[in-house]
This record gives C-alpha cells, structure tokens and sequence, in this order.
C-alpha cells in the first residue's frame, strides 16, 4: 500500500496560503486534506485557522463574520476565540464546556502561512523547511498559486524526473528533447526525508523561458539541482553559464541563477493546492523580469497540468492498473517509500501516544 | 438513527404540486421520496398522480402523452388510465391482467395537490392538515416555489428556531441581532405530531419586509406563534402590533397580521420541494401587497438556502460530523425524535400488516 | 443476470472508427468497452489500436505523438511500436523484456475500423459482418456518429420493435401512429446470433424522410426487413413501392430502395457510439438525397436518444425497477437470451483455455 492510497501524513508543515490571500481580513475558504478550513488575519494580526464548520449545526463558518480575532457563524450566532472556544450563544447564558471548533497551529514566515493538521503538541515551527530566498533581498520573484484535479504525489512524481522536461516541456521549461537524451543525472542522493538530484546540460541552446528573460542568452552550461521533501516540498537551484565559462569547474562568471520553491498541499485525494515563486538573482530593478517567468512557469505548469489530469484520469478509471517502473523512477520510489514509512509510523499507537505526551 | 438516515415517512400527505402547476393538462414530472412521479389534471378536472416508468421497458410516463384522463407512453404506445391500470398495447390484443403502474392517491385542496406515497388504504384526506386562511378571502397571499439542494430536515431544523433570523435575515425577514439577544420563546410546547414556539419581540423596529409594505411602521410589539408538524409542514401566525399597544394583553388595535404556510416535500435525500405562501390580512385590493412580500420572502429563503446548502456540503464531506445541542434546539430535537419514531412504527412488520388488511 | 449487468461480450468485432476518422495520422482517444484506447492510421497505412495508458505510470499515450508507425508517450519518452512493444526510454539502454502496452486486433473493410477486445488469437478478420453496399456503387449514403448516454442494449431494444416508430418518430421516420396499429411483424426469424424482422405497411403515406427526398411520393406499400446481430450490429432493407404496384408479390417497379446499417459499440456501461450510414439506390448523381436522409435520420435519432437516456435515468435511478414483457418483445428478448449465453459461455474455463490455446 503506497501513501497515495494510504492517507496523509499528519505531523508536518504544509503550506495553507501565501500571505496575501488573507489581506483584510478576509475569510478564506480551504480545504486541506481533506477538511474544510477557515483562514483569516485577525485584528492584532495574527493568523488563524478553525475547522470551518460550526460545531452546532455543521453551518459552514467560512460563511460567518470576522469580529476582532475571533468570528461568529452567521446561522445561529455562535461566537468562537481563535482557540477555536465557543464564547457566545446568543439566547443562552450558560457555554457547555468544551464546545467548540478544533484550531489548527499556523505559523507566518517569508509570507508563506504554514499550517499543522496533525497533533498540535508536536507543531515545532523550527520544523518549518527554510527557503532563505524568499526574504533575501538579492533574489525577486512573484508568488503564484494554481490548483490540480490531481492527488500531490503525482505532481511529486512529475518534479522527480527531469525527463520530463525534455517531452513535456519542449518549447516552454525544457528546450529541446535533447535534453533527455544527453544530460543524465550525476548523483541521486537518497535523503531521510526526500532526496536530490543534481544534472548538468552542457553547451546547450538555453530553454525559452530564459531566452525571453535574457536576450542573446547564446549556448549554455545548465545545471539544476533539485532538492525533493516530505510531505511534497520542492526547492530547485538552477543555473545558467556561458557555454565553456567553467561552470562545472566553480566558476560563476556571467552566470544567472534562479531559485524555485513549490509547495504541494493535498486539498483531497485527487485534488491539489500548489503554491510556487521562481525567483531570479539579476536584473531586480526590472520589475517585467519576474513577470515574464512567473508567465513562463504557469505556461509550463500548464503543459504538466495536462499530462497530470489525463494520468489521474485514467487511474480513476481502472484502480487495478499497474505502473512499471524504469530507472528514472529512482527519486521518486525513494520518495514514496519514505513518506509511505512515516505515514505508517505516525498510524502505530505508541507513536501516537508518545506524540500526545509530548 | 435519526430520520435523516433513516428513510421517509411514508404513509402522511405531502404536498406534490400547486395546482396552478397543472393547467393546461400538462404533465409534470417531479420526484418525491425518491420515486419519479407524474402529475396531470385530466380533462375530467381530477387530478392523476402516477409512477412515472412504464412498466414496459421503464420509459419516462412523463415524456408522453395525456389522452383524456389516460396517458400513453410515447415509446411503444402503452397507455394507462388514472389507475394505473394497462389499457392498450398497440398490436397486441390481450392485455396480461395486472399489467400497469403504480397509481399514487391524490387529494386537492386549497389550491394545494396532496400526494399519499405510502399504503393507499390508509390515504385518508381527513389527515390533510387545514391551513384555512388559503380559502379565507379575508386573506391575500401569492403562491411560491423554491428547491433546495438539502435534505428537508436541515430545513425544518432551520425554521424550529428563531435565533436564525436575527443573523442569517439581519437586513430582511429579522431586522437586527438584537432580536436574538432580547426576544425569548415564550412557550415552546411539544405537540404529539410537532411543536408550537411563541415569541414576543417587544417595542422593536419592525423588520424591513413589513416596512417595505407598511410605510411609517414605526416601533412595533411583534409576536410570531410558530406549529411545526410532521413530516415537515409549518405555519406561522404573524403580529405587529404598535409598540405599546396591548398586542400582548391581547388589544389588536392597529394590528397587522400574517399567516404563513411552508410545506417541505423530500425530492431525494439531498433535495428538497418547498412550496409556500405568505398570505396579509390588510390593503387587500392592493394587489402590491402580496407582491412585495413575496419578493421578501424569496429574498430571505435565498438566504436560507445559502446557508443550508453549505451546511449540507459540510455535512456530505464527512459522515461522521457531529453536531452539538445547545438550549435553542429543544423544538428540532423533539421534533425529530417524533419523526423517527412514526418511522421506525411504520417499519414495524406487525404495522404494515395491519396496514395492509385496513 | 442479463448481458446488461453482466459484462461485454469480448471475442467479437466491434466497429471503432469510421475511416475518416483517422486522417492525417491523427490520435484519436476512444474508450471502448470500458478500456480507453488510441486509434491511428501509421505511415505505412496500417490502423493501430493500442491501450492509451503508458505502462510506466499511466499518462495517457493519445496525449502522445505519432511516429510513423510508432506512438511516443510525451510524458517521459517512452516509445512503443504497433504491437505496443516498448522500443525506447530515453536516458534508459535497457528495455525490460516484455515493457509495453497491450495492442488491439484491428481490421479495416469498407470505410469501417473494426476492433477486436478479446482474445487476440481468435480474431479472425472472416468473422466480420459483410455489408456490401458500403462498397457497391450502386448505393450512395453519408457515414454518420452519435454518442448515447445509455448502455448499447437499450439502443438495441428500441430497433427491436418497430412499434417505436409510430410513436417516437411519427413525424419523421414513423409517419403515422397507424403504423403500429395496422402493419404487423410477418415474420420473426430467430437466428443464432440474433434475429430477422419483417414487416410490411400497405397503401400509406410515405413518411416524411422519404417524401423530403422524393417529392410526389403517393401512397406506398412499404417493407422493412431487419436483421439485429450479436454484438449490436443492425442492417434493415426498406423498400417504398407505388401502392398496389405488386410489391408483395415481388414487383419492384417504381420501387425505391434504402440499405441502412447500424453499429453499436459499448463506451461503458452506461454510454454507446453509434456509427451508421443510410444508403439510397436513386437519384445517385443527386448528392442532396444522401445529405436530406442524413438530415432525416439524425433528427430522427435525437428521438431515439431521448426517450433512451430518459429510460436510462430511469433505470439507473431504481435498479431494482422490473420491466414486463409485451408480444413485441419477442425479438428483444431472444436477443438478449442469445448474448447472455455467449458471454455465459466466454468466462467459462474451459472456453477461456481453448482459445488461449486456438
């Protein structure tokens, strides 16, 4: 039984929104693995999340009305504190103890706001992936934020191999189905939690999204190295040199770097969140540089997209179907392997157990 | 197991249709209780309620063709008369004895076609519940329809409790919150089939629906006496009174009336008919009147429909929700504890025998 | 258990594709018999008919390219030529032995791809039905498609009567309701894989199709002979005599004939294609005759498809829904009898093992 079929994975971090999504305190609307959540920035600013269904009467509370830090459903009147604590019925006086909606730990960094489903004693925010470019003011980029009619562990498996590229990507992210043929990954390195994969492009005509951002870009030495975390966290360093500029020896003259985060958060079973910024490292006072990448990217997510759908699609339509496996797929077996473990460990009692007496 | 797994109750009246959906002897498709049925007056005036599959190969009865008080199926041309009963198979002589489909006993009354989807035997019109003010021509109202993506109990739970109104029908049918937080029942009385609740609303603004038809309404004493009865028919008898008047002494000095009927039919589990009027008892040649309030009234079952149909959602996405009581849900509690019961007896094999030799 | 519930028929040939379908070596994705398949015209000229699913990891290959005779999956490369071997995985020396995606029997006749679903030793291209006037110059008619949202047997059933004609489609392809009433079935030939129908309407008036193509029709002695084969395959011979002309007696003088051919291919269960062409022997350098009769029948087939689906909906409502057999039925049900025992007969053993071994 492999974790696409076995649940999620509870104690960790995912993303539940980029910041902007809850500016005025809007309330946000989101299912996360599979539970309606409510979102919404309180008046002393701090970020909370509830089950977004009124514990009287199941009413939705995304519905409801922010009032200060706390929100009240709008069917009956219930008033609830950011705890989640009933603290006003209205026509009653007296709270039975207890009532109330489950809260969800959040923590706000580099304008990600991260979310904790599983138990709130363990949510360590030091736990919390860094991605030190995201507030370092020598990279710029644009959050983007799409959604998939696909289980996470299929976008998971999509970034696992650069193959892809090559096929899918041919006039967008790729370049050239060269690129599958002649660049082979020079190490798969097997991590606790994921893995990462370095592979190199030597003298190579530059994949269009560059092009368009750098003009006269010429032949280039490209190398990506990718990094792949559990539960479905995605950091890639690229980079592009002048071809024979020493690359591959260290050397960075002329080159031009980008950093890519994406972060994929289960909405369902067969339904994903998917939270991204591609951030470059030149030309910052070009505001149309960010722009024409984060186009670039939705255009190439775009193609994935595609393939993705029709591949769940046609898992939904035969759950008896068997994959083969090549020997691409190393990364992505690890992957699933390890995530598959820790899901299991977390559903053992004793881990439970010592998970609430934490 | 509460009535909303539990199945229908099935031998009640249930409003199918108003009879206005019938001229012209058009045949009205509509299901009820989970059973395709079709509607339609014959030229004789009576009114046909049928299963609407052939018993042939289960084409739609409703796809085809009133012949007198008969229908024809339009696929081989089998026709039926009011009983169901098989009278002619075109190119066949001998019709097997006992072919034929289910014929549903109906009643008309008041404007209002009264379907009986249980025991024929048992279809005592006497049972029809009497909301006179419908033939009272000191009464003025306008006939409604609205569906509801919802189970029809969400929707009598909705109306067992006033509270809502204060914040679901703030700017409409309520008028402020305060109505929550000041008016209390009075009187909540469990009746064998229902209950009644009373509600005074002391020296109030009116709500906006009664301002928008009485213009300078001023303060007002306003009571509400609610009966909700099995298996999910309501009537409200509305009061405003001029604030300070003696309403609740029982003076009707200045008094303007309302009688409301609401009556929820389960289409499927998930669905629900409501048909409904909201009939004044002032300016009666003003034919302005009735129109405006029906417009309110539309206005605000939007609003309940919005939020019903999201806590439907809610409670589709996951079974195993639980709902809290608090001291307002003393009406839907009795009521649906009633409901399941005259389920569970009318399961009861002793009972259906007894029905079956009545 | 009918063959409705009881599965497809697989050793058999289907219709797949009229030939036109697949110019310019297009990929075209059609699910059949529940199994999504990839149709495309090679290079060479040969139809291939491959499982549209990668056996690496699912992505659909109709999403694929075309390489002459080959197809390449464009998610990760994977290369397969028409016997659906895997024959590259770019980056990957090694092919495993036996990677690859199952391959269909196809053959190719008269502007029709059939496909075989069963076991590909058995499909023997001489037990597909022969139409010649398909190739006869002699006959003129415009290939046509339809898609049913209902399983293939209902379609069957409906032109396994030709009652249906006076009431679905009196206007267009019936004529009158007198059809059903006066013309009866001469004679119902039972055959081994399915059965033949006679029926003859004298002295009436040609019904609207044919009067649209033939102006001063008259009154006509009209014969229909239609034969229904496993698995769903239709072919009538109509012929429309000047009354009285001795057309019953074996005079065609002034008659005007119509050849017309139906195939019927399970989508799923609950979904049928519907390819079928309506040739004509008169007027042949008149090209307007062959569009008026397409015209013709499409509106009559909208008749069909919506009384069908409705009789679907119905059935799918309440499968516990049993329908009551009438004298018409007669075909149907031999019909029916005649595929539930050849699909009995196909999962037996024995049967299995005997053509594994053929």
């Amino acid at each position: 039984m492999g974790p696409e079929t076995q649940g999620f994975l509870l104690n960790c971090w995912y993303v539940a929104a980029w910041d902007h999504e809850l500016i005025d305190g809007k309330l946000l609307a989101r299912t996360l693995l599979d539970k309606p959540v409510v979102l919404y920035r309180g008046d002393s600013g701090r970020v909370v999340a509830l089950d977004s269904r009124c514990c009287h009467r199941g009413a939705k509370l995304s519905n409801g009305r922010r009032e200060g830090d706390d929100i009240r459903c709008m069917y009956h009147g219930l008033k609830f504190d950011p705890s989640g604590k009933c603290i006003q019925i209205p026509g009653q006086d007296n709270i039975p103890k207890g009532l109330g909606v489950r809260s969800y730990p959040v923590h706000e960094r580099d304008h990600l706001i991260w979310i904790w489903m599983g138990n709130p004693a363990a949510a360590d925010p030091a736990k919390i992936l860094d991605f030190p470019y995201l507030r370092d003011p020598a990279w710029r980029g644009k959050p983007g934020y799409m959604h998939y009619n696909a289980n996470y562990l299929l976008i998971v498996d999509n970034l696992s191999d650069f193959a892809h590229l090559a096929f899918v990507h041919t006039r967008t992210l790729g370049g050239s189905e060269e690129y599958a043929y002649k660049s082979k990954p020079t190490a798969i390195e097997r991590l606790e939690d994921g893995f990462r994969v370095e592979r190199w492009h030597m003298a190579a005509d530059a994949p269009p999204f560059h092009r368009k951002a750098v003009r006269n870009a010429g032949k280039v030495d490209r190398r990506n190295i990718a990094r792949m975390y559990v539960p479905g966290i995605f950091f890639m360093e690229t980079l592009f040199s002048p071809a024979g500029s020493g690359a591959g020896k260290g050397s960075l003259e002329g080159a031009k770097q980008y950093r890519n985060c994406q972060f994929f958060t289960p909405e369902t079973k067969r339904s994903t969140h998917f939270f991204w910024d591609y951030l470059h490292d030149y030309a910052l006072d070009d505001p149309t540089i960010a722009l024409s990448l984060h186009d670039s990217m939705v255009e190439g997510f775009m193609e994935d997209k595609f393939i993705i759908e029709g591949q769940q699609e046609m898992l939904d339509a035969d759950p008896d179907f068997k994959m083969h496996g090549i020997v691409a797929d190393a990364p992505l077996a690890h992957f699933r392997r390890t995530l598959a473990k820790m899901i299991a460990a977390e559903k053992t009692p004793s881990i439970v157990e010592e998970a609430a007496h934490a």
